[in-house]
């Protein structure tokens, strides 16, 4: 059945599950990638598919305004544009309307802003983003809401408040049917008694998911997990639970500990536009002249397509602005991410995700990580 | 054995033939997509594979400066250092010596010119080409030549006769053995006479190939076709003949007409960065809002991954600037061209290149290609 969640293993507060989708079941926990304008950035969908990627982001703020959600719909929704058979997700442009925008005002009824693209004033209210996110036809859509920077406690808790009505609205005006479920969003920056609320208020409405929002947007890493600490236990157990915009693979071990189920992030393809990638030693830069000759692959204990390829080679890319060096460099920091919430994964199903989290913690973490 | 070139048909004064090489057979006429710095721009090896690709050029000038010789030496040679495991042919430098720098300058002994990298002076002389070429370690490897604008004649005069002791000081520093093979570059602008002299005095030296440079440098088509027909009267039958730097498809139709067996050009992947495609009907431009909501691929009479994406989709991938577009138009771009090799060779085997020519010509050029 559509939109059903299976718990299948649990290990401590962390679950391995299935989400079936309209277009394939999606095992948790898993890591999204983004294509925040109908692609995955330098990767082409078959890629996707041979990394085992079951659920790909894409962003209405951004497919709203270029090149219109009217149009990806003429052109048999998102799916079939993009050429990706596999479950989509779509966010509610409730973040970026704020994050990426000069101009932006908001109000009870939604947000008015000024384009980043020709400069014009466009206007989203949670019954736009609903129909937009209906134009799109993603298999998940993401409840517009409001998402402040997380430690003014008088705007987040505006905030918490109008994300509520905005939810109620979103509900009222999506049919949350079998063939795109609606996911509602618990916001209240670091404060426990707000999440505590606001977890309270959104899982009260019956959806197929549930998201905790508003965070990884300038918090530390201690205050993230501590967040959850406090939220967790609001989220109910037979729902998926999705932390948005987190990727880091540490952040993705602590999370994941604390009984989350989605991530999605543009880490590791915004990382490959650098030349930095992920290492089960840490991350590096391939920019460093130190892997001019090295003959070696990206990360050894890997199995990608990139993984043929020397990291002289890959650095020679980098330095000479090859595009070549995206594609390579993001598939390999797409698998890292996906091939390690499918370990975590397994080891839940085994019953050893502590051994698991401790053993890649303590290596991924004593690197510096200045170098990328 | 290496480098036996096998004429299997003709057709006119066109041939199909295989050129043997240590990495691999060479079905002629070929078209050879460029990889400048080690990597056709954007397309991954394994892609090219899938292209049918048999053979990838590569530049010396490009690579002398950076990574460097010794650095793609060391890293086990060109095919190791790229993973192309196929045949692999560099230029000499000789062309992009002149064509890519500021400053120049030659002398007897060879060329001193700046880095358009970081500006400091570098040398080349027919010696150190063929010990960069050796270094990098592609099958073919072509002669250091001099390729000055073909129409200023007491220039073009001087650099033909340059090029035949450049030709023979190559040939005495190279070994020209069963792992690599010397092409010697025949010269002469759109002069009759000059070309003449440097076809007779170049094929005159027992090379496993050789070329025609200096075309496709600013002279017109129907001059670059009037010197085909001058010069091919006197390039050996049973050697490969190499057209250098020609990729337009009614130019490939032209040149085999006239018993070239070779070609390689940018044209491919350099469009590709700007949204043009070749079809069947001519150039189009992908950024074109006609293309907007055009379901059909770029040209369905073509059969690769990227035939898979709408037009639509591909022009909305333009319009953002996504990379995924350089890697979809470039593959599309690379198979039209091989493919348009291998039916012209196809044509040759049963007699009918005249019937494929005029038919593909009068589609080809009846389009307005001032859409690109």
């Amino acid at each position: 059945m559509a939109f059903e969640f299976e718990v299948i293993a649990t290990d401590g507060n962390a679950r391995a599950g299935i989400l079936h989708t309209p277009h394939g079941d999606i095992p948790t926990p898993i890591f999204a990638p983004v294509g925040t304008l109908a692609t995955v950035k330098a990767v082409p969908p078959r890629d996707l598919e041979e990394l085992n990627a079951s659920l790909v982001l894409s962003n209405t703020y951004h497919l709203f305004l270029r090149p219109g959600d009217e149009l990806v719909h003429d052109m048999g929704g998102l799916h079939n544009f993009m050429r990706w058979n596999g479950p989509i997700l779509t966010d509610s442009g409730g973040f970026q309307v704020f994050s990426l925008t000069d101009i932006n005002k908001i109000d009870e009824d939604g947000v008015t802003f000024k384009s980043h693209l020709d400069g014009s004033m466009k206007r989203l209210t949670p019954e736009v983003s609903m129909k937009i996110q209906q134009n799109l036809g993603a298999d998940i859509i993401m409840a517009f809401d409001h998402c402040p920077p997380p430690k003014d406690r008088a705007t987040v808790e505006q905030a918490v408040d109008r994300t509520h009505r905005w939810l109620e609205r979103c509900r009222e005006a999506h049919p949350d049917d079998e063939t795109q479920a609606l996911f509602g969003i618990v916001q209240g920056g670091i404060y426990p008694d707000l999440r505590e609320k606001s977890a309270k208020f959104v899982t009260n409405i019956d959806l197929k998911g549930y998201a905790i929002g508003g965070l990884a947007v300038g918090e530390t890493k201690p205050e993230m997990y501590a967040t959850l600490d406090h939220t967790m236990p609001y989220m109910p157990n037979e729902k998926p639970r999705y932390l948005m915009g987190v990727g880091d693979p540490d952040d993705l071990v602590e999370a994941i500990m604390r009984g989350i189920d989605i991530f999605d992030c543009v880490i590791p393809t915004r990382l490959a536009r650098h030349g930095a990638a992920f290492t089960h030693d840490g991350r590096i830069n391939l920019r460093n002249a130190k892997f001019k000759m090295q003959e070696e692959p990206i990360d050894s204990e890997l199995d990608n397509y990139a993984t043929n390829f020397s990291r002289g080679y890959i650095r020679h890319l980098v330095v000479a602005k090859e595009l070549l060096a995206h594609y390579l460099i993001s598939i390999h920091n797409i698998d890292f991410l996906i091939s390690h919430t499918h370990k975590m994964r397994q080891a839940i199903i085994d019953g050893r995700l502590q051994e698991y989290a401790d053993t890649f913690l303590s290596r991924y973490l004593q690197s510096d990580s200045t170098d990328s």
